[in-house]
């Protein structure tokens, strides 16, 4: 479905409502420098793709891996053409997870064409943030390539600042004793982090490539948005790589706090079995049928073996406090 | 035993049939630019292989790899020739594990001969695939070779999607009780993992240089499709590592939930062994042979006794289960 | 919040009192060779750098990211300017935690901007140190970035040496038995370790890239100091690595020990019960009904009985220590 | 000892006794291109090698570190010779061990010196299977490099694999509940694996360097069988890694299993407990001494008491099993 | 304190007696090639260097570098100067501890002046090794470089095999059941291990560079002795690595190890415990008042009871045995 499709020239948007995709095929074939047309589609049947790739001619490969799902964030140059593949990320608050989708970008002179999958990284406001800048737009399609990485990486933060969140619940969780450990929930986390890892990951090599003039039909005036897009998927990277680290510790920690729970358990187990254990025994003593026990015939025999229990009880309850077992 | 063997110029298939060794040859060193033939070998015994070499000159090192097993993942540069030896992946679905075999392809100018051992990958439909795009196919034998490799790699993605899926079972396992943990399961399934990484790995350094025209004999026109198969590798070869860390995790996480389940179990049991120590050490009590135990005397002693037991068991059973013990 | 805006000329700061922004900019205008101002802002308000921003044509980008905080630490280049972010640490004494504030720092020919926020490295003392070496401070505003680098970086090892501190009481925790296993103090440090190289490693490539000559606007004469500053950002660095490994054979061999001591345990309480169990059956015995039993009726079958009971614990408590589980 | 020393000259062995090594000095001054003496030396006492350092002029360092046991493995140019140190390994079998021994070599135009240490790779076959190839002998002091290198990195893979065995059987002892935890097992094959490491790891890079022609003097037609000794200790350096890491992931589930087994253990010690102590409780009621309990006095109080206990024990017992404990 | 001061002129000691410090500084300003002074300090007060500082233009930095001690080890180029800090090492043979020290060398044409902290590497054995080879003194202060370097990386190598010794010793006590598992051991001896590739790793590149010929006032005749020193120190960083994967191995075979010692232990508690509370059952029920059990009034129905017990022992100490948890 095609979301929004515009003509921009000299730094402004020529129209509010949006080509047809033959016009903008026409518009495009005469486009002059810094002019060009962004066609924006959303989860596109496979019909919409085909008939921009006859009109843009674009390239067959790319036609592919934008319609299948699943595929590997990159950026790639055709020619004259650049294709861009990128993971969005949306941190859905209710479930406490986050989301992936997809945006596939095919760029060359005079049109940009964005596909996008999936939750996360509404495109609509990267192309209002760019037409309020005609500085930029000027600069003809390789700014709306800048608009919409740049959109899609600043939309990482908040994602990966929700996950820092989660990580010091689950700390808390792990370090406070009157909370279950919480082993799936770490992994769980883990398991989001592995997968953000790869989908910035993949996505910095061809940054830095674009920020030191790697692709020559970029603009000079963009490299430094380039640069600082870049250095914002750095620092998504290195803080999701210290998250993996992290939960990693995490999990051992975890781990450890169970066994000296599990010790303190026994220890008081063992305590109260100690405690129970000696009056049964005492009381075993004056079960015995000997004949000849004093004991038994006593006036205060009864009371003084129920004292005599009472006193190894309380002497037990002591040590046992004493030596932290209780 | 060869299983086809054809005869492309300008892009067609020149006949159905499948040519004699001899006959190749022949047409091989009379073929000019974009024509070739590509022999198709099946668990190829000693003889088939030593006919081709002397037919078709090949290497004497690249031959004794293509007749032992247990290659390495290579692209190897002979002068004119390139030699490649493929791993092949398949996914037994009944016994939920991964069989690896192996193609070995040999390709200079003018012809190609592709050896293939154990399961997976078929390379019948590689040809297929390839004869029906007489574009590619009129680039000579470097087409074959794209077409080979694309097959094996492509064929990568269903069986580590099946691995994707066994992961996801075990940790379902891990995560439930009631399901005994899946050590040996999460093992194999790292096994597979490590193996597949042998298998992808190697490849993507030699797929990167054809990628970036490091073999000059393939022709410029094939390089997006190389980049294309190396992409799809990269996009293995990283799933394949998330996979083995988040296996690491899993190992881990079990690890963590077997000690945490172990205290369940340990603090159930002590709290069932202590509703029964008690009553039992007031029945031990009434048991002693002192001359004045006035209970025993009294006309309701027994039950008495009998509902002071049951008082202790209800007050134990009580307090256990209010620490979350029971 | 302006702390100190000062006109530095041939090595020798010009007047002791703050220049005000706009005549700072002027002389930055008119500024030869090895001239320059030096205006240092504290937690800066939105308009402070905008004002800046005006007069000294700083570019937007680097504005932006002075003004967000968690930056990650970088070395960027400007055409003319350059563009510094660092991360600073302290180290808090009573709470035995480190704090990481942040300086951002312009410059570029004629000028000098630095912006602190949060805690850590006061800059008036690198500014001070400048002062006292007119002969750096002749060679311009790259001495100043020389300063505030090398300040920051001093700054690292103090806290550094103090987490190795923290670390070595930990280390006695984890090996004295009669304190509790510190498990997340050890976590809290690892979590200080990781954000410590996150703070310090990004540093380095751009610290290296100063020190080779990378920056041309760099003299000559400052390349040692900067090598300098980029030998201790890596002796910090690697003393942060050997911690963050150290940290984790902590967290393993404390989980080896609380395991060594629940054995200890275990043993400890089964020796106990085996000894409270074996006199209690020999009371079980002589409490049986049985008509013929002589024992009973033996002159000291009472106390015999009472003798081979004591005999049963000291034998046993002979046998449990000999084993070493008492 | 000197073991064989021969002159090769248009690829054939000049003579089937060994020379002297004047000799051998002599016709290596006058060796025309592709003749060359090969001496071969075996635990060489310090004499030895002293005579043939001034003999060949061979460089005081290599000679220092051919005599010393325990080199790192390397290929070093010294001018116009080559020194080579290599690590043999020797699986075994009745110990199931590897032992490594050394080979140093020195090369040069018209000589190679073989240095032989320890067990494993015997240098005679080397030879034997150089002097069956003509073409690569009369390639000159190259192709005894190449064949001394060749033999002693193919006799690398019968010992990984054997080490591929003794995992596969360790696997099946962790999997394998009837059997102990072989962790000194694991353990031994662990630093085997690392020691593996130590010996293939260094030569790779020189390896890769002969085979992109880094060394001017190995005739261009050696490279691809240097290419493929480089691929073989590749693959075995890959296999080793594997292994390191499936080893790791044996320990990791050897401790789960021995976790889950010590559940099921304790589970099962519990249950038992249980079965006993509640008959117990029940034996030690009809101890009491109350004067009024009416079943003391039944007919059938006795027998009616045992059903009880057994019925407790069988409905226990039917628990224990529904909730698998027993 | 100056321990020896010398003049080296075409590769032989001008004199005995150790120089003044002015005098050396004469000798150095009128050296010619291959003539140097070399001044030996030991744990210098700060007057010392600070006279050599201006005495030989010492570069500030590195004067500041060489006063303070835990610097980083490192090899710097200052112009036409050299400076060195190097990390010595010595294995404390009572207390099994490794000890580092520290020396900083400053050399450049027609000097050399080292500076030696704390144990280890006595550089008096280095001066006199070279001095006996008067072929390298000849090439005037580069040899003293190498001869210094040499010396320390040398006395690296009896360290490592001490630490390979006490893993040795470490890994018998682990694997050897009476002796209790030496966890704080097996931490330090990691902790050393992790310190030593702190002081060697730096090291190697620098001196790679040395070796490859990049600081270029060392002499063409001195570079294979500095890639002999390279050598050695990556032959003892990898046996350092090797040694860290050891002692990780080591730390998680303990725990396993530990682990399946205390199922052990429950097991044969768990059997103790079963043992006894059979028979203490058995005597329970014939402590029970019933009016009529027949048994009670039963000649020899007492020894009947206690043989009842025995056979119900001797049968359960069987099945235990057989089951082998005694």
């Amino acid at each position: 479905m095609i979301v929004d499709s515009a003509h921009y020239k000299n730094g402004v948007r020529q129209h509010d409502d949006a080509l047809a995709p033959g016009r903008a095929a026409e518009l495009r074939n005469a486009a002059g420098p810094g002019e060009f047309v962004w066609i924006g589609l959303h989860e596109s049947g496979p019909g919409d793709l085909e008939e921009l790739q006859t009109l843009f001619g674009l390239h067959e490969l790319a036609v592919e891996d934008a319609q299948q799902a699943h595929q590997r964030p990159k950026i790639e140059d055709y020619d004259q053409d650049v294709f861009v593949v990128l993971k969005t990320a949306h941190y859905h608050e209710d479930r406490e997870e986050v989301h992936f989708g997809e945006i596939s970008m095919f760029a060359g002179p005079g049109y940009v064409i964005t596909v996008r999958h999936g939750p996360g990284s509404e495109l609509a406001t990267a192309r209002q943030r760019l037409e309020a800048r005609p500085d930029l737009l000027k600069l003809g399609a390789a700014s709306a390539i800048w608009a919409v990485i740049d959109k899609v990486v600043d939309d990482y933060i908040p994602v990966v600042d929700a996950i820092e969140d989660d990580i010091e619940e689950v700390e808390k969780d792990v370090f406070d004793d009157d909370v279950p450990a919480p082993t799936a929930r770490i992994y769980n986390l883990k398991r989001e982090v592995i997968e953000f890892h790869r989908a910035v990951w993949p996505l910095l090599n061809p940054l830095e490539t674009l920020e030191q003039g790697g692709f020559e039909r970029i603009p000079e005036a963009l490299r430094s948005f380039f640069r600082d897009v870049a250095d914002h998927a750095r620092r998504v990277d290195e803080q999701v790589s210290s998250q993996r680290e992290l939960l990693t510790s995490v999990l051992q920690a975890n781990l450890s706090l169970v066994s000296v729970n599990q010790n303190e358990v026994v220890k008081r187990i063992s305590a109260i079995a100690g405690v129970i254990a000696v009056p049964t025994f005492v009381a075993s003593v004056y079960g015995m049928n000997f004949d000849h026990m004093p004991e038994l015939h006593w006036r205060f025999g009864y009371p003084a073996a129920i004292l005599l229990m009472a006193a190894c009880v309380v002497a037990l309850v002591g040590f046992f406090r004493r030596i932290d077992w209780l």
